[in-house]
This record gives structure tokens, C-alpha cells and sequence, in this order.
């Protein structure tokens, strides 16, 4: 990235990936290494070991635009500022919303030199802990609708179930919304057989982590909290058992009747 | 991953990203350090810088089910065995064909210590290139009926569509089946308004990267070769012009009318 060309600073907006420093790329690490300023959910920041001179400003989780926006006023002065995003920046994180401020902000946020480094997502780092559940077509839906009708998240589940993929749900429930996985689950039983294998990944790559294997039929909505990326399987995901190690869970490469 | 239970080895499949060695993981950086053997498609395996005693093992792409099996019967022998895929292996790639080499194998494959190590799949690479068009709801769909009929994608294609949501179409194309890519722009042509920006993301992270952007209207199958990941907006997202740098294109995190 140049900063010649349009006088303003950088603005990396970086993924951490789901927990420990074993997920971070080298350019994500290299990002960090040359930021001045960090902004972003007090959790992440906290992952960052920091030299003296990096400064951090923390935020809420849901001041997301706020946030974007401060970044960018301090990369406008010329700053090689950082905003950094569990899991992947561009899956229900911070470079969408950064990209919001920019289009909505000041002519000079658009000279801002922006580098999104990806990270690895929740639901990859949910998938390689059981085997391929999102080995062939799927979907990756946030149940929160703070900012789309619930509607519009039925109708998405039904149609991707409807399409046979598999998908991974992100956001499952919060305080403000209890109900939210439970009602998926509702709606995809109508679509989907009860046998489907449901996935319930929990804080993967860190100390606290828990993952739990249930059928769709059985999927107990209490198993899911905030740090949860739950996969549902298709009609073709497969549970193979194993003597002394946990069941693999896969969706096969191949899918459909054959021509 | 122990290999005491099971009297086994073990196989770790790790996802090399979408290029460059900046970005690999650590975890990813830890696994080939302590493997003896390599399994992968050639080109991906150059990627690696092996010491003397490390043994490679390279096959033709579309023989994944077969080098899969090769590196089973090698861990099962005692060897700490490594299988690399470009990208997530979870992702249309070599996790899932592992796993279908397991069930359908004898006894022993279900004893290897299996560690699956995710990357960064090439979508979300493509997509932090050019902002965040995968910011909201979005699917990953291969166009190769090598293992699905082509009416199941066509299918695929258009519940997507119909569901509001971005999608990232990975194996755009082949030789043996060069339409495939346009016979999907024209099935979404007939749900998604001529608008929808299309970008074509080719070997992001390397050294002859190439990022293009359409409109959905006039997509030009030509620019999608086999290292072409094509992603197909919905028709919220977003194109933001810049003064002296590429245009972004992100799908904002709301989505559709307020309740």
C-alpha cells in the first residue's frame, strides 16, 4: 500500500481468526506489527501483545459504524492505524462496515489506502475440528436481525435448505434474542430430515472450546451461545465413527443423483 | 493429536492459502515442520520449502480420492504424513476426500489422528481485495459437474439468488467444460437485475493476480481461467469510486425492509 498518491494514512483492517496465535497469517502479523493505533472489541485487542508506542482504543461489540468511522478520521491524519475482527474481516465483521463509512464519510475517506487481510472464519476453523461438514456447496447465514428482518433469515434458510447445502449459522442467539436458533431449527425441520447432522461449535481454538454433534431432529437450542458457529449439514453430510477418537462429520464431494 | 490411543500416525490436511507464504498460519507453519511426507497436486507442493528428509509425493488434481488413500495407508504405517491443499482444505478441496477415504477404507484409516488445518479459502481472499462483497448472507457453489449434475447447480445458482444472497462460484471453468461460467451468468441474469457487480479474482496473492469488475449484464466468461474465483454480488451490493485508487464493492450488513 502507498500513501504517496492521496496524502491520507493506511488503514489495515485485519482478522485474528478464531483464537489462538496459531491461526494468525504472517501478513496479518505483519499488519500489526507496522500499526500505530488499534481500534476494535476490547476481547480482540486483548489477544495483541502491543509495544509501548501502539495505542489501543476499545469499543462495544455493537458500535461497529462508530468505530469504522473513528478509524478512519485517525488514518485521515495520516496514521497506519489497525482495526482488527475475530475470524475473517469480511464475514459479518468489520470491512463491511468500514467500507459503509467510507462511502457514506467525507471525500477524504476515500483516499484512504484500505488493506482488508483475511483471517481464518468461525466456521472453517468449525469444520476442520470435525472433518468437511462444508466440504461441498453451502451457505454462511447470520442469524441476527439487527439490521435485516427476521423474514428475510426464514426465507434464506428455507431456501438454501431447499438448494440441499449445507450451512453455517453465525450469531446464533443473544440476550436480546433467545429464540433465534431455536426457530431455525423449526423452519429447517420442515425442509430438511431429522437425522441431519448439526454442529455446535463452540469458542474453536481456545481454552474454553466445546463442540457438540446432535442430529437436526434433537438440536438442543441451549447448546449455543454468543462464541457459537453452529453447522447444519445437508441430507447427504455423513457421522463416520471412530474407535478412541471423535466421529468425523463430512459432506461428501459428490451430491445429487448423477446425470 | 496423540498417536499413543490408536497405534497409528497421523495425517494432518493443511489449507496453504491462497498463495503467497504470508498467508499461512502457524498451526499450518507447524504441521509441514513436523511431517515426514507429502501429499498434494504438484504445483501447491512446490510451494513448500522442504528439508532434505522430507519426502514429496505429488499427483495429478483431479486424483484426490487416490492420494488420499496414499497418504492414509501411510499414516496407518506409523508416519507423520502431511496432504496440502491451496486454500481451505475444507473448501472444495482435499479435507472432504479424506474423509470419504476413511469411511469407505478398512479398520485402521478410522485410527489415524486426523488435523485438519484451515486457510484462507480463496473467497475471502478475493473478497478483502476489493472491500467486503461478502460482508453479509452469501454461499459458495462449485460450478464443476465432475461429482454433481449441472441441474443441481443450475438449481443452486438460482434459490441462491432468489435468497438475496452474494455467492463466491469457485471452478469457474475447465477445458473439458469451457460454458460453465457463462451458462451461469445467463441462469442469473434471469433472477438478479443486469446491476449486480461481478468480480473475477484470479490467483489472488500471486505474482500474475488479476482482479476484474463487471456488472452482471456484461460479465465476459474470458476473464474466468481455472484459478478464477468469481464473485457474484446481490443486488444491495455496493460500488464506491475512488479518487486514484480501484473501486470498492462491499454488500452492506443490513439487508433488506425494516420490519
Amino acid at each position: 500500500m502507498t500513501t504517496l498518491e492521496t496524502g491520507a494514512g493506511t488503514l489495515h483492517v485485519v482478522g485474528l481468526g478464531p483464537g489462538g496465535p496459531e491461526h494468525l497469517t504472517e501478513a496479518a502479523r505483519l499488519a500489526i506489527a507496522e500499526s500505530g493505533v488499534f481500534f476494535g472489541y476490547g476481547p480482540y485487542l486483548d489477544r495483541l501483545a502491543l509495544r509501548p508506542h501502539q495505542r489501543r482504543v476499545a469499543s462495544d461489540n455493537r458500535e461497529e459504524l462508530a468505530r469504522a468511522r473513528a478509524a478512519l478520521d485517525c488514518a485521515v491524519a495520516g496514521e497506519t492505524v489497525c482495526v482488527v475482527s475475530g475470524g475473517d474481516p469480511g464475514v459479518f465483521a468489520m470491512a463491511a462496515a468500514v467500507c459503509e463509512a467510507i462511502e457514506a464519510g467525507p471525500e477524504s475517506y476515500r483516499k484512504v489506502a484500505l488493506n482488508v487481510v483475511p483471517g481464518i472464519t468461525a466456521m472453517l476453523a468449525a469444520a476442520a475440528r470435525v472433518g468437511a461438514p462444508l466440504g461441498h456447496d453451502f451457505a454462511a447465514i447470520s442469524l441476527s436481525d439487527n439490521l435485516k428482518p427476521w423474514v428475510l433469515i426464514e426465507k434464506r434458510l428455507r431456501l438454501v435448505a431447499q438448494a440441499g447445502m449445507a450451512m453455517a449459522l453465525y450469531n446464533p442467539i443473544s440476550k436480546a434474542r433467545p429464540h433465534q436458533i431455536g426457530t431455525a431449527f423449526s423452519v429447517l425441520r420442515e425442509v430438511l430430515p431429522g437425522g441431519v447432522p448439526v454442529i455446535f461449535a463452540r469458542a474453536v481454538g481456545r481454552a474454553d472450546e466445546r463442540i457438540a454433534l446432535m442430529t437436526l431432529a434433537e438440536a438442543d437450542p441451549a447448546q449455543a451461545d454468543m462464541a457459537t458457529c453452529v453447522i447444519i449439514g445437508s441430507a447427504e453430510t455423513r457421522v463416520v465413527a471412530r474407535p478412541g477418537l471423535p466421529p468425523l462429520v463430512y459432506t461428501p464431494r459428490a451430491a445429487g443423483a448423477r446425470p
